[in-house]
């Protein structure tokens, strides 16, 4: 299958990008590099010390004969060069991680906010718009997230994509229902641009019978693939700072460098969470089951477990002794919330998740304690304020 | 009150400008005169003969007394232009008229698609993001569509925005009810924007408390209001082309210029209907009922009537002896829905609806007849097809 990964230089974007190629399908990278040039803005690094983008590519061919292509593309603004790529290669799929990722990035002020407004929604658009323009028949693999639904707010049991709401009319009595888009409350503006992004998802498989397929994936952890490992050269990014770090990354972190661990609020905060390597499975089987043409957008949830912020970090204070602090939340949510959602659609399709209990005493030896020189403890504060009044 | 009405150049923004201003309120507008520009690039006008914007607030300033301040800014580029603007004037309230807002103009190509999206949500997302940001406290009333909903898809009573669904817990039996942003479902790229707006609404008034009403409109009739009609260097925009022309005055000035009346479809399309002497009216009620603080996004149906386009047709025929005739349907929508829905909350506050019925003979005459010489029958056909398939 011949594949493009947008944003295939990140940190889900790159490890998929490689389980792709290992597979023996045709992937294309394309990557404006954004993910690497804000790193230079906040004035951090990657734990992991990860290769440019050319060596990375070129270690790969060397350890594997395989061939990734690459284009520095930014498709949220270049549309004639999308357009000329997808006429180009001829894509069977594409995978669409091009989006500003961080929910604390996104709150900074109102250029990140701005920035990641008008980058999300107009990357995942020009997208679409360029497969209806150029009438290429691709399937589109959306990575969206479980946060579009805030949390608790509805119900705790979170479906896959779609609810079933009562549509009897009043004057006639009769019993109707309909399925709709479950209801978004989004908790960030980032947040924000995935719900906006499923507007556009649903619109245009209505208009133009796109296939689509959105993957609501709860909070990555981990940092290599069996691919990532196969060479230092093609190691995965690792962020540990307080805008790009997602929380168990972080508790990894601190726990190396004997820091506390720093639950916001009262760590209530109820999440989805997957496994790198399940990530990328899951891109796999979304790819093996494209949506027939008459098909509605196909949501996939993609979280293997669900723990709290509080059960995190006793599981790693567990591990490692580390202490625990609580810190002033300066996101606007709930403290405690309550969540129940499963990947039905994903195991009924072979995943077999990677269980955070089992897995995460590798992940502080061989990624947070390696590499624990190149931490610069001063990026660990999460100091993005969500508003005026916080914390 | 200080009122910036933003896209006051436009159909809607010029007669809202001057009955704010009337009322007594310190206005400046606030357009890029893209409305302006696309006419030209469509090689179509008004068929009214309005005056350049200098000269149309001059003349008000003649009539009146009163002075309207504009500026010429692209809010959806600018922010920076837009924060010092605010940060200026100091506005209790704006209006927000600065959208794209054709659903066959969004849909003529890529190029249109692309220029709504980008246009209408950066727009309002700027417009949100520099009211936080300046820490003013400004009331926000946007022009939203009922078009929102589609037609007929969910059910047929539109209630005022929200609606209440049953999240009665599987497990626990207990019964529960929670307001949800009423479900959508859009037509057109144009209105798939407005959607995305609602988000951003929802988010901001979630997050930063910003005070906002969204009126959901119908299709708007009619061309001048008592303000417009001071002076002929007043004149509104009457637009009768296939792209930017709403059905009921493309259908008066179909019937001028003895065209038959082009019905798309069955005509069996059911919408809601208002007379812009009501549009003016409905926003001098929403600016005098701001929500409070802690409110959510305050939603008003802005439709007074609702009638079939077969019904319109034959309306107008009744009163000009028109032919109707039934071309196939460029837009890809049902060409039967049913439709219920009542501005409750601004008939509540005071609106005096007026009929389509009582009133559109005067509009025939002093509008449609009056200017036909300057119609380009050519631009008459609507050519912007919803997709490849279409008609």
């Amino acid at each position: 299958m011949k594949v493009i990964v947008f944003g295939g230089d990140g940190f889900c974007g790159w490890p998929t990008a490689l389980h792709l190629s290992q597979l023996g399908h045709n992937v294309t990278i394309v990557d404006n590099l954004s993910r690497r040039r804000i790193d230079t803005e906040l004035g951090v690094e990657s734990l992991t010390p990860i290769a440019p983008i050319a060596e990375r590519l070129n270690a790969w061919q060397v350890v594997t004969g395989r061939v990734i292509d690459f284009s520095p593309l930014d498709i949220a603004t270049d549309y004639d060069g999308l357009c000329d790529l997808l006429g180009t290669l001829a894509p069977d799929a594409v995978v669409h991680f091009a989006e500003q990722r961080a929910a604390p990035y996104s709150m900074k002020s109102a250029r990140e906010k701005r920035y990641t407004v008008t980058n999300n929604v107009n990357a995942t658009h020009n997208l679409l718009c360029s497969i209806v323009d150029t009438g290429l028949d691709i399937h589109v693999v959306h990575l969206g997230t479980m946060g579009v639904y805030g949390y608790g707010a509805l119900g705790i049991d979170l479906p896959e994509g779609y609810l079933a709401i009562d549509t009897s009319n009043g004057t006639s009595g009769e019993k109707t229902t309909r399925e709709i888009l479950y209801p978004v409350d989004p908790g960030s503006i980032y947040h924000l641009t995935k719900c906006q992004d499923q507007l556009l998802f649903y619109y245009y498989n209505k208009n133009d019978r796109v296939r689509i397929t959105d993957l609501h994936q709860g909070v990555v952890w981990g940092t290599n693939t069996a691919e990532c490992l196969l060479d230092e050269r093609l190691i995965n990014r690792f962020d540990y700072d307080g805008d790009y770090g997602t929380v168990l990354n972080r508790f990894l972190m601190q726990a190396a460098i004997n820091h506390p661990l720093t639950v916001h609020g009262s760590g209530g905060q109820t999440r989805g969470f997957i496994h790198l390597g399940d990530t990328v499975r899951c891109i796999e089987i979304a790819l093996a089951h494209r949506p027939d043409r008459e098909d509605r957008v196909q949501i996939f949830n993609q979280l293997t477990e669900v723990y709290s912020v509080r059960e995190l970090a006793q599981l790693v204070s567990n591990l490692t002794g580390a202490d625990i602090t609580y810190l002033e939340n300066p996101r606007n949510e709930a403290n405690e919330n309550d969540l129940s959602a499963r990947p039905e659609s994903l195991l009924r399709l072979g995943l077999k998740p990677t269980l955070l209990r089992e897995s995460l005493l590798n992940e502080v030896i061989e990624i947070a304690q390696k590499y624990t020189e190149r931490c610069d403890r001063s990026k660990i504060p999460a100091t993005s304020l969500w508003c005026a009044g916080k914390p």
